[in-house]
């Protein structure tokens, strides 16, 4: 039991130029994010958007895998000529770019031996020696090539396909948060906030995000921890502060 | 006219653990590049996401803004601890972190003087040396230092401030776009899409991202270019593969 606590992290590096253009808005990161710490103790650390460009992915991927546990792409495993993600991680791990027989073989049964064209069994390329992610919903699997999980950029896809990525993750520390919803600005509370945060340094993360709700203006004073324990004692301090202002909380 | 063609880049740089942990969902990336592109001619090349970690911030000011023409930041720049975007970039320009004379009086009129508390007057301190980007929403100024935009984390407040960064950028090329929705799969059209993406190479972008709608499954076709006279070449070879292929197109 001892490993539990351990910080796990990850980065996610988001490929495609409808991301960077603003056409599309991702919704891959908040999901992945969501879904690692919950499901796997797994905090995201650090998040990059880059074009569909080879150079680019090749550094990216080389430089994330070492810096964190984990890398997930999203984007780029299609059958178009814009789909690179596969042959870039080949590149960057100096590893084959080939068919995965296994791949081969489902995607095969999918489409049926006829409908089975080129830009299908593109999909079965990978780097030599990955690992396949099944895929639910639309057949073509994600893969795993070293600690990089290559995922599609559509989000129902993904989102069907995240859970048999569990297997090859180690767990960590589960991260507890709790949110209190106040009806006040940030500049009442920032100074005992502040002397809040500092108690509490290395224990628990306290953030401070002003909202809008009902022509009313609010501020969620979210903390996050490992360590349960720590999370009540910090919010206990918390709720002396909003009855010393006499602040109105929002319940939800 | 000349300098009407030059490519003019930036990237953004989201600091804020609310989005890496999935708790909030971002909207900023794709405001801030459909802004840049339409109304500036810049194209957003790389996007990163990380903490409210002071070491984390420096490092990425310094390495983006060497990179690229402009780096946008958002969050991090209101009253409370975690707000620490300007003394990060202070720190990363190696420049005194003060009040800004302009800010301060900004923001004890629209407070009133006894309300103009600490936290509150955090918000006019900023690198030594900035300019400030008016905010007609919430008064707190955002600011330019050297080539880098710090606005806050808002989507509302963040909207109602874009248009007072166009005096501080250059102007680039505009990208002009046009999409296709198609009744078809991505895997029926990727060869031949891929041989005009290849004779296209250095004038156009060919993107192409399948999509789900009323049941049907589609691909969206986007052609990118700064040329209009390539953007239109590039689509009459594409509409002949349509024709070719006998696919049908969705108006939407």
């Amino acid at each position: 039991m001892k490993k539990k606590n351990k910080k796990v992290n990850a980065a996610i590096l988001i490929i495609g130029n409808e991301i960077l253009s603003g056409r599309t808005q991702d919704k891959n990161v908040a999901f992945i994010s969501n879904w690692l710490n919950s499901t796997c103790g797994i905090s995201v650390d650090e998040v990059r958007i880059i074009p569909d460009v080879e150079k680019k992915i090749v550094n990216n991927v080389l430089l994330l895998s070492k810096k964190f546990n984990y890398v997930f792409t999203t984007g780029g495993i299609g059958p178009t000529h814009d789909d690179i993600t596969a042959k870039s991680i080949s590149k960057a791990f100096k590893v084959k770019y080939e068919f995965h027989k296994e791949a081969y073989k489902i995607l095969e049964k999918y489409y049926g031996k006829i409908k089975f064209n080129d830009g299908r069994k593109k999909m079965a390329k990978m780097p030599k020696g990955s690992k396949l992610i099944y895929n639910p919903s639309s057949a073509a699997p994600g893969f795993i090539t070293k600690n990089v999980l290559s995922l599609p950029g559509v989000p129902s896809i993904l989102n069907s396909m995240i859970e048999n990525c569990k297997k090859y993750l180690k767990k960590g520390a589960k991260v507890h948060s709790k949110t209190l919803n106040l009806y006040t600005v940030e500049s009442n509370i920032a100074k005992k906030l502040s002397n809040i945060q500092k108690k509490y340094k290395k224990f628990v993360d306290i953030g401070s995000y002003p909202f809008f709700r009902l022509g009313k203006i609010g501020v969620a004073i979210v903390t996050r921890s490992t360590s349960q324990k720590k999370l009540k004692n910090v919010n206990t301090d918390i709720m002396k502060l909003i009855k010393l202002k006499n602040i109105e909380i929002l319940n939800l």
